[in-house]
């Protein structure tokens, strides 16, 4: 399987049309890895909060689901919530990767004590909880925000960029991070410039920028032939589904 | 606040009908509570995995809302994966009672550890993860299943009542549970034959029907004049929404 | 058992008299629920230690036993030590509530974390103790003191007052409280104050005062049919004790 | 200090005469520490509960508090539960040791996990409570019991030693334990045999005998010139206690 | 970055020859990705205890300084027990990765737990311990064992795949593992083998070999532009070293 | 075996010379314990970092053959890094002890949460990873450091002191810890220098000088016929092991 080119679906749980940009996702690609793109039709214009986060899952699945049926090799979510995550590896067998999970092991992997820098202080439960999830509790050091909602991040894109090193700088210095993570894949491409501003007040740390690094490991996972478990994510059971007619197109037959 | 007769509302986050009965919501009422009960329109017919657990949250945020609007004290999920718990939460001010978190709380208190017995295998990862984002992790003994599908729990329900008195013992003899938490709402009424069960095997403990129990603590925090936390659970941010309409009228104005 | 009035008896484990005003207990109940009062005759004035907490355990489980022989259907002990929850367990049937173990799992199924404010910091390290045996270490935020003995809290109540919504308010700010308990029950009745205090610094977040959340889970336990679980808590051992002719009476012949 | 010959007391919790003979404790001495015995005058025959475990507490103190006057330079307190020993220490400044605490971290420094067979299966939820409080669950592997009540362990010795090595096989076998401790202290002087009894088995592990090792263990603290800290266990505040003449008489008047 | 052909250097920390062949390594290269390998000429045959884990490390540090001035863009250590991870990073700045580190960190992100299935019992505490350092511990079900050591794996493989398949299928069984990892390099090229023996029992999950997925891990953190934190791993100081000749060659000014 | 003098030896994993000074060691002893020096020939010329732990191994291992063959009763490493602890303890049957392990497990029984004040920044990861693995990193508060290099603590001792204070003071008051434990063997003989400097503050807590600790610990150990267990530490295989003269010849024959 290792040896042919391999193709990633980024899909954006958002509706808001033109805040990610095709070509930055294919700029992601190289040789050997294609990367292509797909957003909701229905749902949040973006992601600030629980009920945020759970109305886009119905069809960020629909879209999953068509990323495989598209023959996708592996899907990536395009938001730090990790919306549909779950559900969705129970409808698709390739691997599907929450860029949230992809990096907090990362992160773990690299360096003592990981810190989130997001968008707001209200998803600090939030991400708190997920790392509970996933085990790595004792690794997170602390969630930090800037306060700037998504949709306004570009608005002065040097500001967000200044308010991010100054809240990887006190992660750093008062919460005991020794690695940071954008808390929002918004930032796309801000990485550089965050590392660079950290470097020049003398601190040398990974700066992980979610949606490349989730992109490549999806790839990592396709070489290595895994996908997630089949025991922990079966096909959902046969039954039926009032409403949500794109989604009862793609239920799988009960593998029982 | 705690003279007054108090009004918890049930909400059943699935679309089969005549599975819930009314009249054993109502039937948990006494004298200073009553019980009223709702169910969702759109959505799976049961729930038992991660997909169906996803799929049921728009509309039962939906009804949620309503009975905020109905005037009830509190509202609890008839559900023990506590779908829309979270987002639910930041949509009303009445307290919203999880049975599975409420349960599991409870049994905590009652004794050292405690299991629960569920219908399918698939559920055990969302109950551990469910008692990792609790804190109760080290109080969990295991989960258990019984094997029999939601909607088959009645179709035989003497060997239902056995196969959870089977199931039960097992989690107190090998995995060390002092206390048992039926782990499917659609177990109500059957903790007595349980425990009797259990008591002709020479085991006294405590067995908890979650959705009594979780009116019971729901009525409580009435009593008490507490709800969720704000902070954990502001109001969503005003935003656009692209399809969902009851939702979007149930939208509440951004509180910032 | 849900349809009848309930008696829940409040056992204050101190010697001084007058601290604790019966009319503050009766004024708890409501439709369906009375709260009752007693005190032990035997012990410290007040529970600032681990001392003061071991030696009041003697007559409060006297008192505990005489509750259950006068037909409470709950105790609830007063005092956020919880001294004598575990042995008096083992020697009634009732339900025994510690407000500082129930106060900490309704916390945690309202916010995200919670604080303590108690009186002193000496008993920090007993409320960590607490929180690692109920196991919600991880939900925990802090334990914050306002170093004003028990007996001289009602002194100066305003000062009192002011100091706890200072607690209350660092803890949020700093450790990341989303919920604030009261460590000490001789605060009962503050809790309106300390949340307009905290409100009036923009927080909303739920301030418990255990003594009433107590004895509304000890009411709800009741109606729910749940008593803590006699695999835990078994009854003494049929066995000689030399001194305390009080509890010898009491003792139950060993169920063995 | 280290030059001089340390005295270490015993202090036995229970009432019951005869069963801790004092030629056992002095036999624990050697060059350059000597060994003494005493015991309480009021409370249980012996501690197999919480109710018992609570119950010596008050005379246990006393008999700690005259160990200090009697010139002893460090107490252990002769029984697993470790009663008293955090309120003693808060009542004298010579180390205290508790056999429990003091044997899980040393079995915690000698191998990957540790399991305590222990007298009774009741036992079992404090054990693991006590682990919590030390910090040490996670190198716990399991507790055991034999199911033989304390004052009947001599009866028939040898079967108590062959219902040792049992359950000591066991928790290595199916639990993982890579060692084991004794979980009651009346077993003093088992370990040689059951250790032989594991090697028949092809088991090397260490068989940790409590009172030895707490004893040895409190000389090491003395000759460290190290006692427990005053900022955890300072002396209670002054204050009037109604009752327990013996322990007014003890209570130093308050550092404050 | 992410455009060039990407040099992942695999060393092997074991004086044994033959037993890693190089055309494994390479065969595991695709388009974009080269794989080489280097091995060690000072230290032990085989690594299965701590003793050899301990010895290897000198001339393993050596080897991977030499990768980095060979041009490598990462290294992979070619041992399960991750031996010279922490000092080798302090050496160099490309990325250094322990199979065992990724394995668990991969198994993590795609099922519920993992366990380790590795050839001698005496490895057990070590794989707990690195789970414990990686933050993991909760999500590793249990580490299970072949007893075949490391350089008889090749001697009769087709019973080695069935031990294998047999120690899975417990893990799963019995231990609640989604996802099972090899806990031995040595074990390159089975897991095809083992997956479908799992599957011949129903059984389907993923089966992680450690080798191919550090390697293509290694790469996702070049494309991404990521290496080890420098504030976890900085330079060693500059410092006086008795011996190792080889070592003293590599060791790079201090930064300080 | 308790009546006999005991002999514990002290290896130092340095190469410096005059660092450590036999006298200081010998001055440990008291009557029934004599202890004794012994120091690496090949190595670092102190321990600052994962490099430096790493590369004195080997000799240091060489050392504690040579302390069991010398007739010495257990051997304590002089270094908080505890190296060579884990592979050492499977070449010899005495007790090997770590001084941070020890310390470590002292300062939880002696207090509610301990801190490290240690040399160097980059030592907290160490530090922390230690305390996970001996099951502690609930019971650790913080881990301090002065930014002095080991060889610089004696350059001058009194500043050196004072910033140990320094460092303990803000321990306590900022991070909750009760007890302080030095984070280098370099520092010995200075506690009691910086636990008064602690009183002037006001601040009454034990301030733990490992390898004074570290010795008495070992003796204890050996009094309670006491040592690591063979089962997490079994000797090493029988194999051919390339270069390590010195090692060739101490490798015991394997048990097996």
């Amino acid at each position: 399987m290792s040896g042919r080119t391999i193709h990633v679906r980024v899909v954006s749980p958002i509706t808001t049309r033109g805040f990610r940009r095709v070509e930055d996702l294919e700029a992601l690609g190289h040789e050997g890895m294609i990367v292509s793109g797909s957003q909701i039709d229905e749902g949040p214009g973006s992601i600030e909060c629980e009920f945020e986060t759970a109305i886009c899952v119905p069809d960020t699945i629909a879209k999953i689901v068509e990323a495989e049926r598209d023959g996708a090799d592996a899907v990536v979510i395009d938001c730090m919530a990790d919306p549909a995550l779950r559900p969705a590896r129970e409808m698709v067998r390739i691997p599907v990767v929450g860029p949230s999970q992809a990096a907090m092991h990362v992160a773990a992997m690299l360096g003592h004590r990981f810190s989130v820098v997001t968008v707001m202080r209200r998803l600090r439960a939030q991400f708190e909880n997920a790392a509970a999830i996933h085990g790595l509790s004792t690794r997170m050091a602390s969630v930090r925000h800037v306060e700037i909602p998504v949709l306004e991040l570009e608005d002065d894109l040097d500001a967000t960029k200044v308010a991010l090193v100054e809240q990887a700088r006190l992660a750093v210095e008062l919460d005991g991070a020794e690695a940071v993570i954008f808390g929002c894949t918004g930032l796309l491409g801000c990485a550089g410039a965050v590392r660079e501003g950290l470097l020049a007040h003398g601190i040398d740390i990974p700066v992980i920028d979610p949606i490349p690094t989730a992109v490549n490991i999806a790839a990592a996972l396709v070489r290595s032939g895994l996908s997630h478990s089949a025991l922990t994510f079966p096909a959902p059971p046969q039954k039926e589904l009032v409403g949500y007619p794109k989604l009862r197109a793609a239920l799988p037959l009960a593998a029982e």
